[in-house]
């Protein structure tokens, strides 16, 4: 185990819900085949650098012990993982534009994906910290019907689910404690190009607080106490930005659990944490750089970060 | 006077060299004509915050008392602001897209600037603070021959010289000790997409520092002794971009002219006085919120920026 030392409590463990998949990616520069993906892939891996993860979601009958291990690597709990033997995993075929900042959809195979829906181990049930990545927004609704505790809860989405699901979306935002999306969805969401708007619009949708990510222009936390804004980390080589955003929440929530704190001052500090780790993420295909960049290399970063935005 | 007390040493004058102008806007929203502009303009206004301006320019037969009231109101002065009376005052048409981000040349007349060489009164010849606004490198090296001390030279500039006077505008940023540029214009003269390697550039090609502005994105301070950046000011209601770029290189100046400090330290305090001072230009036609916003309002902006970027 390979954790940073955020000087705070004993961290409590972070549920984790959403997908594991097996990703075509295809870059300007270079092309990744069947890698390991999914929000809950990436979700997982940057909580388990700050505290105990815990994985619910479905793999198929082609999801091989070699990535179960990348999971156990990071002593990811894998109890919640269903493996539906009827089929294949989930499986996305992504092209992105030259300058990152747009993708489309070339292929996407739903296979187990298509009947999944999330059942909560009992000892998952009582969790105190939970993130519901990106899935179908009525999945996560059915997540947090399951959870006994009353759970401090980070939902993230992507375009689709405001396309297809836009009620049950609102529904899940009027529930959670922070919701996370990127500036073109929040505008698709709340129809307000300004992002200061726009996450004003986020809390007036019932989230108790609510983050915008600009990508390589930073991101900004709305919050009931106040505004925090941050840029992003100087990337120089960006080879994939897959699993930033799920890098990303999932490295927040694990911060806040860590320090088993969900004050203003706390989520800020998450979200320079947030911000180096997934800056990782970015730098290689699929999980490899987030897995294999170590505790150091991270704090190394958010030092970095703390260094460029501080006075 | 209405000057922001930063609790530094007596400030320190600055000049400031560059256009003064008519300007006939468009927005998507709404249109000004004949509304006072260029880059020594907003400049000097912006200084005026902060330290006192000496501004050099040149004015033609129509620009009346009323506008020269304007600097004489925030005390600039004006014994370098030449005035030809063979013909009418700079002119520049211009239209923006809707989301602001580009903006068209829709006319352009040089009137008494086709002829204008800035010449500096000798009580100006030793100033220590410089700023050279935006007009043609060839004029900006003309002044910097003309200086007697060795001043702190910041210097700014915009497309067309890059397209026109490439060479003469390399020269300028191999001279001064601050280059500012916006970020598809430093793209432009580094050929860098990525924002990083093109402030390594500007530093390659001799500036001791850079900057580059990426409007509602924020700024990024390129520096011997390490990066700085910081996220634009919350702006909810943008009318009118023109001139947002000079505010803000001249606010910056004066704030280091201010404290006649020009460490690193003392730039990263002056990025968030510039950012404060640039939001509230852009808030209105012209000069007009810049001129009247006042320092207890800027510093109000300041005290947010600190708020919302400090853990």
């Amino acid at each position: 185990m390979n954790r940073l030392d955020l000087d705070c409590s004993e961290p409590k463990p972070v549920l984790v819900v959403g997908s594991v998949a097996f990703d075509n990616i295809v870059t300007p520069f270079a092309t990744g085949e069947r890698i390991l993906g999914g929000s809950a892939s990436f979700a997982s891996l940057a909580v388990s650098y700050y505290a105990p993860a815990l994985l619910v979601g479905v793999i198929g009958n082609d999801f091989d012990e070699r990535h179960l291990d990348r999971f156990r690597d990071h002593d990811i709990d894998l109890e919640g993982l269903q493996r539906d033997n009827s089929g294949a995993t989930f499986f996305w075929k992504g092209r992105y534009h030259e300058n990152f900042n747009q993708r489309d959809t070339i292929e996407l195979q739903l296979n187990v994906f298509e009947n999944f829906r999330p059942e909560l181990p009992d000892s998952y049930q009582d969790s105190t910290y939970l993130m519901l990545g990106n899935i179908a927004p009525g999945l996560q609704l059915h997540v947090l019907e399951q959870m006994k505790s009353k759970p401090y809860v980070l939902a993230d989405t992507i375009d689709l689910w405001i396309d297809v699901q836009k009620e049950e979306l609102l529904q899940v935002v009027s529930k959670v404690d922070l919701f996370v999306i990127n500036d073109s969805e929040s505008e698709q969401l709340t129809g307000e190009k300004n992002i200061i708007l726009a996450g004003a619009r986020l809390l007036d949708f019932g989230a108790k607080a609510a983050i915008i990510k600009k990508g390589e222009h930073g991101a900004y936390l709305f919050h009931p106490e106040g505004l925090f804004a941050l840029p992003a980390y100087p990337v120089t080589e960006l080879r994939d930005p897959t699993g930033a955003g799920d890098s990303f929440a999932g490295a927040l929530l694990g911060c806040l659990a860590a320090c088993d704190s969900t004050s203003f001052a706390t989520l800020k500090k998450a979200m320079l944490y947030a911000t180096a780790t997934a800056s990782m993420t970015v730098e290689d295909f699929s999980c490899d750089r987030l897995e294999s960049a170590g505790a150091d290399a991270i704090q190394g970063r958010y030092d970095e970060l703390v260094g460029m935005t501080q006075l």
